[in-house]
């Protein structure tokens, strides 16, 4: 099933994406517990026409970073360095300041440099409060998956003491354009495209430490709740953004996050 | 004036700190702007037996982390490393999870070490949206200030990639008394107490950065949205928190917040 969150006449509300259309629900998300929201409303948008929101506004914005292995290589080799492959499952945090929904605008600074890129990433949804999960039951607390591109400026994230502008910019992480709750990770594959043109494929679940391994690390020492969600990280180099470009991320049985590149007003 | 926040029958209620009571109000806290909550309901509870809240669910948790000369110079010499005075002002996250109010427990996890050390901070509360504020303007966006204590467990802040369960543990972000919205930032010290001791004091607005600084850098990069906080740093050198300690952090003209520590179940 998948679940979109969406405009209607100014309110935010929680669909069911089928077909072409999206199904209004009353409600809350999480008010039918891990099944997702309330009772239909019997109205319906069409998906061409939804103005998309980010899918929930979360609680707590996690983020694994660094948890692929050609990523990691490639991002050390940009900075001269030796690469350090992760060792434990050490989660870090990105801000909700910075979230925006499928075809909403990255808004490029006018002091970003020319190294502006997309990190495209699989984001677990938590939909049940959780403590002290071993890694065997760690999934029973997700309620779906959605994208995140976590657009990063890498002089940014090279000069500064924290990754506060390079990652946490307004606008700097699209989200969308839906939970899918019916997710099978090993089969699933990212593909970025620029203006259609496609940069780099991987198999998602080619991480360094999988979602049941992040969550059951964090679990032991952080309450989990419903509404908090999980970057899981991104494979390989990416190429630079410019004004003008879309990019585009899909990850199969998922759906596809596009988002155009704007300069700042 | 004081604002807190408080449980009655069960319900998270804001008031009015006056003398001994609390007089209690109606709505959220920033339904009046900068002003704070709505009208008063006429009920009243004494601040002896008061149930703390923290005095506000935060949007974003932001968090300074190294601004004050002699606590950098500190950790490095912990870390047998040359210290590194921050050039900027860049800030960090914190998460949520973590909070605890006045009074409440500090749980140590039964495998945290014995370098298990409080952190107090003066916490910036912002009351109303704001983007691109001079260092001039800055401070007309707080609604006010509070005290923090920012939980420190220093092997896992050396050992870990990042500061998850070294400052983000469940219990490890104590927050209160409560918000006291006329604040003179140079008149401040902090005080801190370990069983009545005090271990150190400082002036609270030596940092590196101050609030205004910290907050203009900010509003460049990300909107400001009110509920956000932003957590100061800390001075100095601490000592370690033993099971049955209570440690007390006094900002004059703001209040005392204290909390004991417990071990986990």
């Amino acid at each position: 099933m998948r679940w979109a969150r969406v405009e209607v006449n100014g309110e935010a509300v929680h669909g069911i994406v089928e077909a072409d259309r999206i199904a209004l629900v009353e409600g809350g998300l999480f008010d039918g517990g891990l099944d997702g929201g309330g009772a239909r409303t019997g109205q319906t948008v069409a998906l061409a026409d939804a103005k998309f929101l980010i899918p929930l506004e979360p609680k707590t914005f996690y983020a694994a970073g660094l948890n692929y292995a050609e990523h990691v290589i490639a991002v050390a080799k940009a900075n001269n360095k030796e690469p350090n492959i992760p060792t434990d499952a050490h989660i870090g945090y990105r801000a909700n300041n910075a979230l925006i929904a499928h075809n909403q605008s990255i808004i490029k600074p006018s002091d970003a440099s020319e190294e502006f890129q997309y990190e495209a990433e699989l984001v677990a949804i938590i939909g049940k409060q959780a403590k002290n999960l071993s890694e065997a039951d760690a999934l029973n607390c997700v309620f779906g998956y959605t994208i995140g591109n976590d657009v990063s400026e890498r002089a940014w994230q090279r000069a500064d003491r924290t990754l506060w502008r390079a990652k946490n910019t307004d606008t700097f992480a699209p989200m969308g354009p839906w939970i899918e709750t019916d997710v099978d990770l090993d089969s699933l594959t990212t593909i970025v495209r620029l203006n259609g043109r496609e940069v780099i494929s991987f198999a998602t679940n080619n991480m360094i430490f999988g979602v049941a391994r992040y969550i059951s690390a964090m679990s032991r020492y952080f309450t989990l709740y419903p509404g908090d969600m999980v970057w899981m990280g991104t494979e390989g180099h990416a190429e630079n953004m410019k004004l003008g470009d879309i990019c585009e991320i899909e990850i199969t049985g998922i759906g596809t996050l596009s988002n155009p590149i704007v300069a700042e007003a």
